[in-house]
């Protein structure tokens, strides 16, 4: 089980697992090694495993399997390590000066395919479509309860982005609180009336030096102030505050983009580890339309040191006017 | 160079370098792979090897030794790229909907000790107590400096705690602003007219579950909040907001436990690549006095993942009271 613990000098949240301790060797650092290959033969998330994990969810299958049986096309299981549950009330309590919430929420795995050996960029263009499809879906369902209050879509691939499968998976946190990072976009809000993301949108499209690409319902750039060497954000051009809000031309056209940018940002940048997130409105809470949903592509090149985990400022190598243009010159190859 | 952006979704600042673009071979990540040894013969930050560093600003020097040549104890020198200058004024620059500022700051390097095979924990006693003479001699003298508003000192040991390095150093950041992260304080001291330091310290004693070691002047203990796997902190029990406010016996007393507590620490771990981070007031400015500086030791056995990237709430999978008791077992076995 998990809690949330106050930092009382952060002012932030903290998610602490309290009923185990990894051992040193436990961790995928010391278990892997860098450059080793997950083992395929032991993985948890291929076709005809799904004995070894946690009972899905939910998955889209071939008419006629069943359900923890091969068959399927994307599958969704509680995380292996289930720190977060669906049930009972949010219940906050004291220790001293110290507050804490009990373990609401929710963690789930979305496997993106049954074929250990392909990566989402190599995927056929429909499986993409079926992976955003059940993130939607899975989505949706977890801001039906009212319970949760921010839901993250998240991808780790590769150690340096803190994977610890090899098998290509998404992740899902359901919060029954709303993180401090976003609070930006609400105090812009606030002082504006207008949506910061419209505001990007309209200031690079005028600045014209961060643009990767524009597609018909999506603007690829490198943000101003990039926390990552080669970040790139893809922003719906339409405000929609929850990802769920996608419609279905803009689903289709968000999978090709995404194939698409994947595969020419991994060949500009030599197959780095990368997370991708969803960074999208909080849910059942006032305020969500003053948000707008944004996909955040980081590879990751290079690991967080003393100073960035200090003070919270991030040291960014690379300007976002540079990457631009490199990831620019890769995608124009081979966009169509 | 370097600049300051404003970061309008997290409302917090990056520090963008400018002036070149890291080509994905440049980043240590793929230079040195995970376990590779830095080449000594080619470190610049070896005795004998002093020509090919910036020129130093101050170092600790055996008598009639020159400037630059050997003979040195502790050296101080500008980061190989200055992306920081402490000239001019802070100037801020408009660019459509963004704010900058420009470079003014100072970035510097403290080596610790001449010998390439020497790490921190493994250095006489009198050797860890100059290195904290020098730290707190270049911090009055940055602070010195008016348009300086928050000094970082900060230590990367090993790839997984973002050095590029092996040759024992810390690293000091001189920075025209004040970050976010440790917004907390200045909070809890609005609110209740209390320094936040003290009182943890004070309901650690009671509560007793993540205290690893007390000594004369320090308690060393695991925060209730814990954002990393065996984190410690090292708090000063007489309040003091500034690293700098250490007196002569602290000094004595802080470099006996930190060689003692590092040397414990990386032996129950497996010899984790680590940071240290000192967190002290801000300077040049209203309301210090709230502030208690203290030391942060983050052993890195995990790369921060997607969701902790996104919405800044970290999954730390030890609970700081299990932490404390391996942490203060091993300790024991060692301390006199």
């Amino acid at each position: 089980m998990a809690e949330l613990r106050r930092d009382m000098v952060r002012d932030d949240w903290v998610v602490i697992v309290t009923n185990r301790a990894l051992k040193p060797k436990d961790f995928p650092i010391n278990r892997n090694g860098v450059h080793a290959e997950f083992d395929s033969s032991l993985c948890p998330f291929c076709e005809g495993h799904e004995q070894e994990t946690t009972p899905e969810i939910i998955a889209f299958r071939k008419e006629g399997s069943l359900p923890d049986s091969p068959g399927w096309l994307v599958r969704t299981i509680p995380n292996k390590f289930p720190i977060f549950r669906l049930e009972g009330e949010l219940r906050e309590d004291e220790q001293g000066i110290y507050r804490r919430y009990n373990n609401l929420g929710q963690h789930e795995v979305i496997i993106e395919t049954p074929e250990h050996d392909l990566q989402l960029h190599q995927l056929p263009l429909e499986q993409v479509e079926l992976v955003l499809k059940m993130m939607i879906l899975r989505y949706n369902t977890l801001a039906a309860d009212k319970r949760i209050k921010f839901i993250q879509i998240y991808k780790n691939k590769g150690l340096f982005a803190g994977a610890s499968q090899g098998h290509s998976h998404s992740q899902m946190l359901g919060f029954p609180i709303i993180p401090e990072s976003y609070r930006g976009i609400q105090e812009y809000y606030t002082r504006t009336g207008k949506c910061l993301l419209c505001t990007m949108i309209e200031e690079e499209r005028k600045q014209r030096e961060r643009v990767i690409f524009e597609s018909d319902y999506f603007l690829v750039l490198c943000p101003f102030a990039s926390r990552f060497p080669y970040e790139a954000w893809i922003i719906p051009k339409r405000h929609q505050p929850h990802f769920a809000d996608l419609q279905a031309e803009e689903i289709t056209n968000l999978a090709v983009l995404l194939k698409k940018y994947l595969a020419s940002m991994l060949a500009s940048l030599q197959d780095p580890s990368y997370n991708i997130m969803i960074n999208s409105a909080p849910v059942n809470t006032t305020r969500q339309y003053e948000y707008h949903w944004f996909m955040e592509i980081n590879p990751r090149l290079l690991v967080a040191n003393g100073v960035e985990i200090a003070s919270g400022l991030y040291l960014n190598p690379v300007a976002p006017e540079v990457a631009a243009g490199i990831l620019h010159s890769e995608l124009a190859k081979d966009y169509d």
